[in-house]
């Protein structure tokens, strides 16, 4: 089943108590500075790892200890609940 | 020793003798499309060591199987013989 782009409202309700990420450029966004390198390479190990069990993955930025994650959902031209479940995936790592 | 400054005729002569670089807003820029994600994320696990041993680190930027990176010394503000070093390194792995 093709992911469906939730509605500004959805978006609204659930970034409300998603900690951590934001709405920017319409995409949900993460920002976080790790304490070095292996670090922040650590992490996205991690989470590339869970993207790929999801087929859903992040656009992502490294420089040094950060990283930068946007998400979106190409397929619908918005966000989905992949992007959600995503990120609260990638949460749960950080706790 | 801290890593010094190339001159611009430097990095003119280095660039033209390395495969698949371009100058860009003053970096060493790479791009390139793999297979997939896992792919990707391979090849960046593989350069996210090497970099570590260098204590040389890439900018980078993933979005499923393309990987966009750029190489600069910002203790020198400029390129260094380091990003060439790692530049070559990364290109040893693709060969």
């Amino acid at each position: 089943m093709a992911a469906q782009k939730l509605s500004d409202d959805q978006i609204k309700q659930r970034v409300a108590t998603l900690a951590g990420w934001t709405l920017q450029d319409g995409k949900l966004h993460f920002e976080r500075k790790f304490k070095d390198f292996v670090d922040a390479f650590g992490f996205m190990s991690r989470v590339a790892i869970l993207a790929e069990k999801m087929n859903h993955h992040p656009e992502w930025f490294n420089i040094w200890a950060t990283v930068k994650i946007d998400l979106t959902t190409h397929e619908c031209g918005g966000l989905s609940r992949l992007d959600f479940e995503l990120a609260e995936q990638i949460n749960d790592l950080l706790n």
